[in-house]
This record gives C-alpha cells, structure tokens and sequence, in this order.
C-alpha cells in the first residue's frame, strides 16, 4: 500500500480562502487546489503560488495550485468552500442569499461531479442556508455536508472572556447553539474558564456584555475594517474543523448540521455540538435545553428557515 | 525574575504586516502591535481582532493590538518595518524611492524614540536602501538593523527546485548574495539537494531558467495578482529572521548587512550571508567569490548605492 | 538589548528527568542542564548528548549538558526538579518521605545558591511535603516554588474519559483539587466533554470507577512496569507548567500551592487552581466547596500535614 | 469516504520503541500498537498507558496499546521494528547477529502475516543484515522494506559541527553512506553549514576528529550509560523516516536499501541516500565517488555481506 497525501480543494480563493490554505499547508494535511472564477484566475494563481514559496521557508510540503477549472479537483477528499458575495457595512447577511444561493449551486454541481466522495466543509454566508442548499444540490448523505459558524463565534467569545479575565485563551471553553450572527444563541451556562463555571466569576452584566459583543463579532470586524470582512479567525475555525475530520480525531465542535428531528426540528441545517471525526459529522449532541434556551433557538431556526425559503424559490 | 513576554513591533499593517503578526502569534513569539497610519487605524484594529480571535482555535496567546500611535511601542524589543507604498504591475523598485525613504525616516524617528533597544527588521522596499535609511536615522548599532531579502529570494529558488526535482522542500538548500530583485547573485554552486549539488542534477539550462524565474520572482507574483504583491512567502521570511533572533539560534542566513569592509565594501547595506543570533547579526560570513561573481555583486552593490544616494538628497 | 535563551536546570536525570528535558528542548523553551549525583555523572551525560543528537532530527536548538557539579546550574532562570526515590510496587508514597526529604533540603541549598532568582518546579514525592521542603529552605517567595501532581492527575483523568466516551483528548476538562494519588479530591462537576458535564453523559457508577482509577492511576503504571513508575506524562505535565511560565500564558491549572489562609488552610502546599504566568504561581483560585467536598480537601490536607510533619523532625 | 487514521506497529517496547510511539504520537501521525514479548507484556502495557497519558497534555490523539499478540498489529499500515538484544558496553556489534537474526525472522513472519501490506522500517543491530533478513523472509517488495542509520549518523555528525561552529542545527548538513558505525563512509565533501562546505571553514584535523567521533558516536553513549544503548536520537530518526512516507514528502534521506547494481553492489542492504515517500524508498540516488570513498564503501559492503553471511547460515 502506497501513502498519499489528501487533496483538498478550496473554493473561493479571496482572503478566507487564501488564509485557509496556508493554514492547511502550515499543518501539511494535504496537497490544495485553490479554485476561483475564470476572471480571478491571474490572482488565484499569484496568491497559489505566494503560498506554495512560503513552504520552504516554514518547512511544510504540499503542492498547491490556483484555477478556475474545476478539472482539477477531480477526486478531492475534501472540499472547503468559502465562494460567494462579502458582506459589506450596513449589509444585512440575508440580503446577500439569493446571490450566494446561485453561486452554491452552481459550485455544488462541480463537486458533486468532480469529487462525489469528498467530505464538504461550508464557510459561505449565509451559512445555514448555503449548507442547506448545498446539501440539497449534492445529494451527499448528510454527515459529509457541514457548515462552520460555531467555531467562530465561540473563538470570538473566547477571546473576549480571556481579555476579561487575562487567562490564556487555551483555557477558556465558550459554547452557542444556533444561527450565526444576531441569531446565536449562547449557552453560557456550559461556558468555563479552567473548568470554572463562568457565571462564578464574571459578573452578569460583564458577561452579558460580551455575549452581545460576540453577537455582533462579524458586524464589529466589517465596521472597522470598513471594506471586507474578517478572514484570519473565520479561516483557522474552518481549518480546526477539517483537521477533525482529516485526523479522525472526533472532536466535540458545533457545525451548522442537517437535523432529522433532534432539538425537535426537521430538514433544516442549524448549529448544533456535534462530533466531527472520519467519516463528517458522526453525531449530533442532544442537549436538555432551558425554556428560554428553546425559545431562543426556535427564533434561529426560524431565520434560519426563511432564508432557506429564499433560496428555494 | 519574573519571565516576561517579548514585545514586537509590526509597523505597516497591509497584508504583510498582519500576515507577519498572525506567524509571530502562532510561534507565540511575543505580543504584536500592529502600527499604521491614522487614516487606517480603524482597519488596523480590525486586521488586530480578528488575528486575536484566531488565538484560541489554534492555541496561542499573544496580545494584538492595532494602533496609529506610535506610543504603544514602547520599550519593543524587536520591530518589524513593512511600511511604505507597495509594487505596482510595471513599476520599478526604484520608483519607490522618494516616497518610502520619507516613510522610512519618519517611522525611524519613532523606533528611535519609543523603542531605542529594539532589533529592527526591514521588508520595505527598495529594502537595502530603506535600511540604510533606518540605521542612519536611528543611529542603532549595525548588528540591531537589519534587511530582508535573501531568506525570501530562497525560498522561491528552492520552492522551483523542489518542483523541478519533485523533491521536498525541506531537503532544498539554495543561496543568493546581493541585492533583491534584478540584481540578485545566485551562487549556485552553493545550492543543493539533500547535500548533492544541483549543478550535478539538473541541466544547466533549466538551472539558468530557475534562476532566472527567481530573479524575476517578486515580479511574477505582482503580474498575476494584477493589484498588489506577494505577502506570504515575504512574511514568512521575516519571521524566520525573527525567530533566530528571539530564540538566539545563530543560523545562518541571508541578511542585508551593514558592511564595513567585508566584500570590499564600505558604507552600505547588502544582501550577505550572516550569523543570526541574540544580538541580531552576531556576524557577516565572507565567502571567497569566483571573478564572475565578484563582478556580479559589484553590479548589485552599484545598483544598491545609486539608490541611497537617491536617499540621501 | 540581546535576546538570550532561558537556563532551565533539571536534577534528577532518571527517565523522568531526561523526558523532562526533551519535551523542553522540542519546544525550545531554553538550554537545558541535566543534574544528578556524582556516581550518575557518566550516564547523566551520555543521556544529555543522546538528547542533543536529537535537535538536528527534529530541528530544535537547545544546549542540552549533563553534570554533578551544581555550579553549572548558575543564575538558572527555571528549576525542575525530579530528584528523589522512585516509588517501587506495593511501597506507599509516605515510606519515601525521609530519604527524599534529605534529598531535597540537599538539592534545595544548592538552588538557593547558584539559582537565587529562579522559579522551582517540584515532582519529588511524596510532592505536597517536598515542595514544603524546598520551600523552605530555599526561602523563596511562595509564588517561586510549585509543585505538580493535578496536571497529571487531570491528564489520567481525561484519558479514561476519552476512552470511556470515544471522543478527542482535546475536548476534555476534567478537574481535581488536593493531594496526589489517594488523597486526590476529583470535582466531578467541575468536568467536562466538549462543555458539557460529565455527569449528565456519563452513568453516575461509571464516573465513579473512572475516578477510582485516576486515584490509582500512579500505582497502576507501578505495578504494570514491575520495576519503575511512569514518566511520559509526568514530564509532559512539568512542561506544560514550565511552558505556561515562560511564555506568561498565564493558564489556569492546578498546582501544589503555598496556602496562606485559601480554604482555610496555612502554612501548608495543597493542590489548588492557579493562575500560572511569568511570577509563578500568579494567585490561587478558590471555588466555593460543597460540604463533601470540603470534608475530602480537609482529609487531604491533614495527609499532607503528617507527611510535613514527618520531614520537618 | 471515510477518513481514518493510519496504524503504526512499533515492534519491541524497550526505550527505544517507546520513545518512538511517543515521537509518532506527537505528530499525530497515527495510532501506535506497542508489541514486545510475552514475559514483557505488562511491562509493554504500562508504557502504552504512559504514553497514552501523554496526550491530554500535549493535546495529541492517538490510541496506543501494548500487547503481546501480534493479531493486534492486523492491517497495519506501517511497522518499525526496533527489537532485538542491545549492545552492550565492550559488545560488537556482530557479536548480536545470531541472536538478533533469529529474532528478526520471527518478527518478519509475523508482519507477513498480520501486515502483509505494510511498510517497515528496521532498527535493530546489525540493521544491515536485520533489513536483510527482513527483507528476505517477508518477501516484501525493496521499495517497502527500508533500515535505518544514516539519519542518525548524520545528526551526530551535524550536532558535533553546530557545536564546533556555534552554530544552529538547522543549517547543519552532514552525509554518510554505507554501513552503520565503524564502517560508515561520512562524505565531508557533501557536508555543509549554511550552505558553505564545512571543508572551508572547519580545519582539517578537526573536521577529522568529527567524523571519528561520529563513527564512534553510538560507542561514546554506550560507555557514558554504563548500560544500554541511546534511545532519543535514534528513535526521532526512524520517526523521520516514518513521517516522510507517511507524508508522502519524497525527502532526500540516507536509507539502509536493498541494492541492484546501484553502485556496483548486488543482492545487498547498504546505506544510501534515497527518497523517501508514500512508496517508501521511491528511488536510489548514485553519486559519483572518488576512488577512496568507492573503497571505504566496499570496505563497509564487505562487512556487511560477512553479518549476511552469518545470518544465511
């Protein structure tokens, strides 16, 4: 038996989705195929190659490539597609669905012909929808379909308790449920600092003020950015995920994941803790929820369903 | 005694700038403050946060900050210049002259003042000259005040190599002397492949062409990219710098060197290759040239002087 | 300023002592000195240069001596200490107490004078009345001198659940306070897969067993051996406090901590939460206890207290 | 498709073995079935837990298991066998051939047996003849069937010269060929610092007195230990080795290789330099030698056919 290298393509070749192969490089888990438009070609062979000239000097071995002929990721095992239209400042996420649903579709096609076997990562807003319809368009069984949010938005809480506290960051342990953005719902009774409950030692108005601030973390980097959106976080939470699955590692990690009937609903992509091993997604935690933790819920699926419904239109 | 974190400095918070400060964090190298000017200090803060939230989906701690005022760098141990105006498609390095040495001046004043223990390292370009700039108006000793170019313009060498030999990169091991860019000296027979000179395995004509690809290598890069240039691969090659200092690993590696004799030249800045330790460049290695060669960097040197005498009107 | 490596000294180059110095070395947190007694001096050495060998293999930088001769630890910034009698089957922990009491009032007078200003991390056992010792006699400020047994105990703990759940090492949390070994007081509720309480996924009879064999987890690794105790993750847990201190992580982990009054005890080191960061031991969290609990710390503490009692005859 | 890890039999749970599950582990590189033999299991047992323990705090997943039964190493993707009596102080090395070779062809019916498509990697003493032996008694294909000691050798070498210059490991680049110890060919003409041939800047003699100590270098450890052999560099050399086929990284390493006709050697195991990738030794690089290199390595093939002979008995 001969070892090879996984192939990974990535589908989106702008700052996430740079980012996101220099970090896959960085822990050499495979051999990348950067994908972009015929138009963005030039560029996403330049940014290829930026990246393939940084090996040398971090001593990691992977070939990476830029294109914009979907040829080339033929038998991928992975696909990580961070395609679609930015948000800009003052754009509401919704306003960016039928677009990006289009664009979806459009790349799920690809990888449904290209790489029917390749496990599918999803960082393209709006997410929940954008997985949905990926999903739909693939017809790849749902473990192997995956949206990231969560690990976002828990780095984002995290980094903002560990400021709070001034404890290293690898001690903190965040926890949301839900849609991304305004629509997360933060479970802040399974938030920890060293195994420390946080709602010991925080008090409520601070943490309350930091649940709002994670809320708000996208909308916060696209203000002060004032042209483009945050890549750097958003990048590393899509890599974690993938070095989960690659590793077989079964790491508990919320992923926007298909549900057939857990926490109650029904042929909907929501964020959820799930175990991300082998083979995708290989289970969805059930957690007892408070009324209000429901409530709060229910309202995200619900957006999260009318975008869905955009993008069945 | 208590153990304390390394302060560093990243002045020019574009791409490389943020790039060098998302490798410093992963290496947990010190705490990062991202400087640029006022006009971008809210995209600076922003680069800054979302490098901050990736700490806790890769595990490192490091404070990142973003600012416009230079008092945040205070007692820096180590700075790390990437300012001034960036390559554009058709421009020549010494197009930039005018512009980044008033650039360069200005943010020397500052290290001088917040930061005088600092050891500073350069990337802006045209490099050799920005960095006699900054070691005549910092006045720090020359050990402190160093350039990038060569760490970078072997890499892309080896990078080439490596896909030439489908070899990997870690066994590469290319050298250049001189200036960046055109006037590049490659000693190539200095240059191997897991100990056996390349001389001795590649044609002399596909050798010629790799070398002459590397010459060209920022400028194939800017090409493709249409707007901008490479900030990987350059970021990197910083930090590789960074870290033999901070770590006082005494490698030897490229540097552009204050020479005061070596090579027969005096009262200049040029790419040479150097010991890298505790104190910066502990010291310059003088290697016996071929007459070629020697004519070569002479070339490099003239080309390097004609630009600091632009400085220095 | 010129950067410098960190001196780490190490007495005791048993397996511990040498795993100790690995693990230092392959994350280049500084030089490293191996110490043990005159009649280990040869083997002492030929361990260090085995360890040296292995930095070109695995491309790290550290100077890495073996010696009987306490003057090569001078003015070291960080003291590890593994020194002492190695548990053997069926022997408990208190037989140990006298001869490793010697030891280490011996090894604590030769770091009082060649490491006046160094941080001292404490493995010897029985660890909670050594660390006393060193204490001491060393006459340190107590936020200088630490001892180990909760990372490991921790470590043994998560491992079985790991195991017990089929899930990452990474997304374990689990959290014990007082002695080593039996006297451990594991807070269940203070653990956790992936934010969620063990309690709640774990049936109440199989956590209890899981906590049984942590509370052994020493004594089983003798007994398998037959002949010598565990060191792999010993030295992991050293390293990782070490690490948390010289990069200023400040991490909260537990440490055998000098009590002035938290819960209630004085003039007493005891396993509690602390913040670990560039002063040591930078404060000791207290958490409110239950009753149970409190009752399981006291009889803790007053094992402790005999063993102290023991070496201060 | 499902992602899985990959499974890596390490065979004899001495120092040596052990310390490469821990190597491997580290890496993340698969999972490790630790095998030694039946009066041992125990023993072997309780290092698996050790190590296992190792991995919450160094945040590694690997399953590790000790046992006896060589049905445990089923599917294996990869064996390194490091088993055999080791030398002991004033012991030949030939002196272990019967013994070892004994003990080497049990083993290689076993990976036959339960591993049949695995790649193995050889340690064991005399590991010409060892790799030999394996090679003949599993019928394996050359390519997979590989012994180590250039590796090591080379990193003795290089730490003697990072020593001797002061200078950082990584830019250390030694060359060996032929047999392991006495009889190793050093090639200084292909060595280097930094890409400088050492013979510029290291004196004659004392480069002399490098390349003796390094044929000595496992010689010098055995002394210094009193008892037992070096364990760290050698098993980070086979954990090299493993990593570049695993990674299918194609690196340029000195390899123990069976030999047809490369440099004029047939029917034989010697140390070359190779390249290593996901086919194990994917080729053989011939050098042209001078005549006194060709004569030392006859000289080194000479030794090894007698240690062949011996095992053909």
């Amino acid at each position: 038996m001969a070892f090879r290298r996984h192939k990974i393509a990535v589908v989106g070749a702008g700052y996430t989705g740079a980012t996101v192969a220099l970090m896959l490089a960085q822990k050499e888990l495979g051999d990348v195929v950067l994908v972009d438009i015929p138009d963005l070609v030039n560029p996403t062979k330049g940014k290829a190659l930026d990246l393939l000239q940084t090996g040398p000097v971090q001593n990691f071995d992977a070939k990476i490539i830029g294109t914009s002929n979907y040829e080339d990721i033929q038998d991928a095992d992975m696909v990580i597609v961070t395609a679609g239209i930015a948000r800009k400042p003052g754009m509401s996420r919704d306003d960016l669905v039928a677009t990006n649903a289009k664009i979806m579709r459009a790349v799920s096609e690809q990888i449904k012909r290209y790489a029917p076997d390749s496990t599918v990562l999803i960082l393209s807003n709006p997410v929940d929808a954008m997985t949905y319809v990926c999903y739909k368009t693939t017809g790849f069984p749902k473990n192997r379909v995956i949206g990231q949010s969560g690990v976002l938005d828990t780095a984002r809480f995290n980094t903002f308790v560990a400021e709070e506290l001034n404890i290293s960051v690898e001690d903190i342990s965040g926890f949301v449920l839900g849609g991304h953005g305004d629509d997360m719902v933060p479970l802040v009774r399974y938030s920890y600092a060293g195994g420390i409950p946080l709602e010991k030692i925080i008090p409520a108005d601070r943490l309350q003020a930091i649940v709002d601030r994670t809320r708000k973390g996208g909308g916060e980097i696209v203000s002060l950015l004032g042209n483009g959106s945050a890549y750097y976080a958003p990048a590393a939470s899509l890599v974690e995920m993938a070095e989960a699955i690659i590793k077989d590692k079964k790491r508990i990690l919320p992923s926007i994941a298909y549900l057939e009937g857990e926490y109650g609903y029904h042929d909907i992509y929501l964020g959820v803790p799930t175990i991300l091993g082998g083979n995708g997604i290989e289970s969805v935690i059930e957690l007892p929820l408070l009324e209000e933790e429901k409530k709060a819920l229910d309202k995200s699926a619900q957006s999260v369903q009318l975008v869905i419904d955009i993008c069945n239109r």
